[in-house]
């Protein structure tokens, strides 16, 4: 397995990531689940660092999971969020950050509803030439890279538990389902997956595909093992994962799609639809779920199936092996 | 003293709670007293484990009494409260419930509006097979433990400040008075009052008794020293203890009481009043308070007759014992 | 230098402080400013000990600067936040407070929109007889102690970074710019540098001086060497520093200023004005900046003239000394 040297500063997403890097965070991850799963769950890693978590954009979950993953490694925590925060007061978002950089944050995870604000911030940093990091924890339609690397930590441990790796996934099929056209998730998943010999199959509503994708048709890109379909029977087909992505109901209202009803009729998954796919196919998501819309209530509750509380698991691993190969160095 | 080797799971409620295990909580609390006179307060019991406070209904107060309990045992903390949650993205509360079990919650800690909600995600926990703790901290009108247990220290502890027990309350007159149709604490109360030799007398407007209770009329229940009145006089005369319940004022603009003010002058506490009681009486709220409302403002703030500010340093040594007999044994 | 044994139990403001007191504090800061640059950052001073935030107006900077402090000094922290808290439920915030008190909270930290809350707090607290303490994070337009401190840290630090105190001040002058009359940062930054022998300028509109003052016209109060000034120039004129205050834009609203624009040509600090300065003049400002108002965008952002990015800093090593002292001897 290649394995690296960490030398990345920040991780604002995952198209750049190299195949060693990925397969650096997943075999640091899988160190971490070992921790968690002795009796303390506590490393001093981090002792002494702080970790910003500023969310201008609410999301308790993943908040919680960045909050955990980073006591577990011993940093202390501060919570900055958006509506009692002096955003209110007209501060900028940069100024924001510079001031949780002032107060002694030693890396900052930002989450925010526009696409490229956790970038800005990083290269602030880096042009006043401090050594904070930056982690992206989702930035509007662009990217989530921690959800990628944790959906990725979850399917290669699925094949082997110890040794994670990039190279498990050869000759795989993982079918995207859904509204990639909006999704910071689809994005940083095409990214990781696409670095493996995986074939990546999405399939989605015409009005939800990606227009740069629309462009090419239905035909694999580039130097990519990517492939498009405007219905989900070819993307299930012998499938050996199925990654469903949130429904946003608020873009229901925009008309973008006709109803939940209908969008579970033409792209929900149900069991049925599953007798197309691998025997041994599994289902993910990365919350939270619209029940019986992107995928059918029961099939989401079988564990046969479905991986979706085993994301949330990795999800605690994963960030703590982001803040730790970011973090360490830096006492 | 009967004391007991803890086996409950979850603390749902106090309808089923045996006197030994009363007594076992009582004692568990005393011992947690104890350490919080000492230096440093902390104990490392939970180390490692979390303690998830789920508040779909928003509470400062028990939520930090909880947070600090659970600290006090060297438990890491999450927070989930309502308004910034994926719950406005139509996740379900047993979904939420499940995502924090999937990021190693050990205990949840869960106040929520509608009674039995904690009963559903404890029931969903067993079915799931899994050790995770569910701790009611309020649901709905129905129940809410940790209250009714630290009424319970209190006035044990005034009794008998080293070996608080069920049995110290043989022959003790007990009133509760006021919201008790609306109020999840009297259930609670009830429930472990009744359980001693006490007697229990319950005052309150028609409109505001039990219906239950109600259809019984002013006679004792079967098998529970437990009298009803419509007048608080009788309630009042020669009690040990009286407590008083919070004054939910969304009710009146429902037209179920006239005014704060008649409120006050039919059933609010007052130094006049208390004459009827026995001379060493001391009074209790839940609180928030509305003072002078519920209890006569100068009352409260009296030493010599108000257990309130007891009440609440009890609600951290009680919920340390609860955290701590629930999650023994996990690691 | 003149330090001196710590008998303060609250921190409600400086109008009261000793030029002793003062150094004590400096002093202090510096000494965990030391602990700052180490590998943990920590120390166990406060370990076991509560620190309640009770921040019934909102505001996130201060309060996590406070809760870094805390954890730095190994103290717990509870977090109460106006909005979601019981106060909605009608309780009065002494009860709060007395509720917070009755957890174990050793020292809380108030802010409110009203002016003296943190001193009726403080006043019941020490009629209860009780060894808490109390400082105050900001109320109304009266004091924010905190803020004055380690505006008075930073700018001594400046001039001897190993001993900071009151006394490097003799002979400097000292600008305060903007809108004193509504400035609780303005009134604490008085006290504390009338206390050493600089020379403190005051210029605003009109509208915005301090009433007080204003009867007094443009000359010196006696025992302070305090100037006032309706135009920005003479302040300027040869200052060491400069301090600007947060434009309250809800205060534009109300007619009392003009507009920003206008502002901003009037009483705005830029390049061409700083001419009017010793060369080596330093700008503060207490956050959050509204840029190109108060401070042009440039200026705000050159570390040759900024001390913005210090003045946070050092906030996190004022509170660990305020919290430090106030809570030494309490174990």
């Amino acid at each position: 397995m290649a394995t690296t040297v960490w030398t990345r500063r920040h991780v604002l997403g995952l198209a750049d990531f190299t195949p060693a890097e990925f397969d650096t965070v997943l075999q640091t991850a899988a160190s971490f689940r070992e921790v968690l799963s002795t009796r303390t769950k506590k490393v001093p890693a981090l002792q002494g660092q702080v970790v910003a978590n500023l969310f201008f954009e609410p999301s308790t979950r993943t908040r919680s999971s960045f909050e955990l993953a980073a006591r577990r490694l011993s940093a202390d925590t501060l919570n900055f969020a958006a509506g009692t925060s002096s955003l209110t007061k007209g501060e900028t978002i940069l100024d924001t950050a510079k001031t949780y950089l002032a107060m002694g944050a030693d890396m900052m995870v930002i989450r925010h509803r526009e696409a490229g604000v956790p970038h800005a911030i990083a290269a602030e940093m880096n042009q006043l030439g401090v050594r904070v990091s930056i982690l992206n924890a989702g930035d509007g339609q662009h990217e989530h890279p921690s959800q990628g690397l944790l959906d990725l930590f979850t399917i290669t441990s699925l094949i082997d538990f110890e040794y994670p790796r990039l190279g498990l996934l050869a000759g795989k099929k993982i079918a995207i389902v859904g509204d990639i056209l909006h999704s910071r998730v689809a994005r940083s998943n095409i990214w990781s997956l696409t670095s493996s010999k995986a074939e990546v199959h999405l399939a989605g509503p015409p009005t939800l595909l990606p227009k740069l994708l629309a462009q090419i048709g239905d035909s694999s890109l580039p130097n990519r093992n990517i492939f498009l379909h405007w219905e989900l029977e070819p993307a299930l087909k012998d499938a050996d994962f199925v990654m469903t992505l949130r429904l946003q109901k608020e873009r229901m209202t925009s008309h973008l799609l006709p109803s939940l009803r209908e969008y579970h009729q033409h792209f929900g998954i149900t069991r049925d639809r599953l007798k197309l796919c691998k025997p041994d196919v599994k289902i993910l998501h990365p919350g939270p779920v619209n029940r019986g819309v992107e995928v059918s209530s029961d099939l989401m509750d079988d564990p046969e199936f479905s991986l979706i509380s085993q994301q949330v698991t990795s999800g605690v691993a994963v960030r703590m092996a982001l803040l730790y190969l970011m973090g360490s160095g830096k006492n």
